[in-house]
């Protein structure tokens, strides 16, 4: 694969804007009834009609930001909108807490058990507020905003099943969830808790998570940053570690940091090398740091957000440091991914393929793929190499 | 493949004693703390320390049940002891209700929030009363049958996700396990509360679950039988299903029910006709009875419950119907599993294939898989076997 920066930046730049984004508009935006469709199938028909608020307010994020960043059309703003104005309407139980999912028409389904129903609430509604200008969605984001601060020392409130105190493990989502969110709000927040919150969090996930002697990012750890030798304990999620880590580097690199980019940098090395699947190419899903059988069945089945994470955390990393391995890495996963995830006959991505690679669910969307990691990951990379390409 | 009943009650009977009980004899007993390990490697030895309730009460019952059904061996009843001991000390909160899980000493890690804890506990200390001859075991046994009934109509409480009335499913564990315990508990219960529970546990299954157009058992149905076109409602367990019409046939034949019997195995018969993988053989874990993607990501697995439950019914539909398809049905079961899922090498079975058959967790118990499901099919199989052989 030849390092030609302009024709990487075209080939991400057109599958996001001439494949990916039509998808998504041409079958998931629910006119009638408001919101978004998620689960469609290869073709994207329509299978089921339920609507998961993740994906919902993910999807309003997705157009908004395409608004905000590609392009300023209306019709994106109109999608967002028919998602924004139905979940401003249903998402929420009386206290403002978001509810997990809802029916077709709004009615809720699965209580508010979740925090990150509020984070991705509050992500939406800020890049809302910012595309649209409406004083009532930037109240919707700091309502969520304020929910998830309220929330973040215990997560699942009165759902928690763990027993308190027994095992107090810390999980890698809460730092990373609470970084992200607050870029995303960083319009509407003062500068101070902007830049105290980010500090926190790069040096929590860098000191606490990551195992100084692997190098591997461990999904759980005592508040210590110590190991629990338990399932829990022992987990790795490889997408999740890299993912951690792109956020990481763009964290450090707003803030000059060289010396914590180039350690990002590692990790991401670590893991690739930890969990690549030498037989049948791609990442597994869920390992054992120690070699164990994980509880996880669907442990090694390879997965689309992972691959997409890990070429933004690649690319991203060839910018930022230019280390010959994140190139060789790119390479590899960008292969592995483009004939093995994209689908050229039917558009966008397939989410699920068993460790073969061979297609494991035939669809497009479901109760956890939606419009998200795909366009995201199209659009940091294009970013990426654009960037790039200009510095070449 | 012979039909040899004497040849095939031998198989049963000499893996059951020779091989499996010595395997969970030799590497399960926790002889310093008390209860059982669970999670076991493919030799036997403990990868992971925490006791899972569903699994030290279902060894309880099993090691008192062979006790009390196969030989009152002394050995039997000291391992089944060691775990009614610990489970009474340890197992409940101050309310009485059952824990999820355990560390090894017995702390709680996993609050009360699932009511099959509380139907393993009472079958458990049930089947030792019986064995033992011990009154606080009878006590214990019938506390957990108590909080059973009082919270079957509403098995997860406080965690309970759904919200209320939106979709009102009705799940076929509940009937299943109520009919279960119930058998387990009969010499503890009146005669005509058997009676009774059994009768309408036979006509919730069989008029509500039982989908008459297809013939096939679904998992949740609305409170009329009717069905929900949801991911929940669409959803079919074929082992679950299975698993339920032995359950059917056993009542239905201590009721002299010979219509319902045979009722039982044809939707056996076709659950097996449309759950069969007809490319690499085995049945597959969950399906969607429309045939669009199921949201479990191990849809495809070859489970050994599944298949273990398969023989179960298959063999005893034979000795009750004596119904050909019976038998052709048992013989591709019996050597899909006795060639994937028995390990002559290291002794018991392995847990989890993926589609095509190979090992996809290298264990022989974990947090589900434990001294359970393989012993009890071995020892129903071998018991209709048996009677068949005396039948010819």
């Amino acid at each position: 694969m030849e390092r030609d920066f302009h024709a990487l930046a075209q080939q991400y730049k057109s599958a996001l804007l001439e494949d990916v984004i039509p998808f998504w508009e041409n079958h998931s935006v629910d006119w009638e009834q408001g919101g978004y469709f998620t689960c469609l199938d290869r073709a994207g028909n329509v299978y089921d009609t339920d609507k998961f608020i993740w994906l919902q307010n993910r999807q309003v994020w997705m157009f908004s930001t395409f608004y905000n960043q590609i392009e300023p059309r209306r019709d994106w703003l109109a999608i967002a909108a028919n998602g924004a104005n139905f979940l401003a309407k249903h998402g929420r139980d009386g206290e403002g807490n978001w509810y997990f999912a809802l029916t077709r028409d709004g009615q809720p389904l699965v209580q508010p058990y979740n925090i990150f129903s509020d984070c991705f609430a509050a992500m939406a509604f800020s890049k809302f507020a910012l595309a649209s200008g409406e004083d009532w969605a930037k109240e919707v984001a700091l309502q969520a905003y304020g929910n998830v601060l309220r929330r973040k020392d215990n997560p699942k409130g009165k759902y928690t099943k763990g027993y308190p105190g027994t095992r107090p493990l810390k999980s890698l989502a809460v730092p990373m969830i609470l970084a992200n969110l607050t870029l995303e709000m960083d319009w509407l927040l003062p500068q101070e808790t902007l830049d105290t919150v980010l500090a926190e969090t790069v040096q929590e996930v860098m000191a606490d998570f990551l195992d100084p002697v692997r190098g591997l990012m461990f999904e759980n750890v005592m508040p210590d940053g110590s190991h629990l030798d338990c399932f829990d304990g022992r987990l790795l999620n490889p997408g999740h570690g890299i993912e951690a880590m792109w956020f990481v580097m763009d964290i450090a690199n707003r803030r000059g940091d060289t010396a914590t980019i180039h350690k990002a940098v590692d990790v991401v090395l670590n893991i690739l090398n930890f969990a690549w699947d030498s037989d049948y190419g791609g990442l597994y899903y869920f390992m054992d740091a120690e070699g164990h059988p994980p509880h996880q069945l669907e442990w090694d089945q390879k997965l689309w957000w992972v691959h997409l994470e890990t070429l933004v955390a690649l690319s991203m990393g060839d910018r930022l440091t230019q280390r010959p391995e994140c190139w060789e890495w790119f390479q590899k996963v960008h292969d592995y991914s483009w004939s093995h995830f994209a689908d050229p006959e039917y558009g966008e991505w397939f989410g699920y393929l068993n460790r073969r690679g061979e297609v494991l669910l035939n669809l497009k969307g479901g109760k956890w793929k939606g419009c998200f990691h795909v366009p995201r990951a199209l659009y940091l990379c294009w970013q990426q190499f654009e960037a790039l390409s200009l510095q070449s």
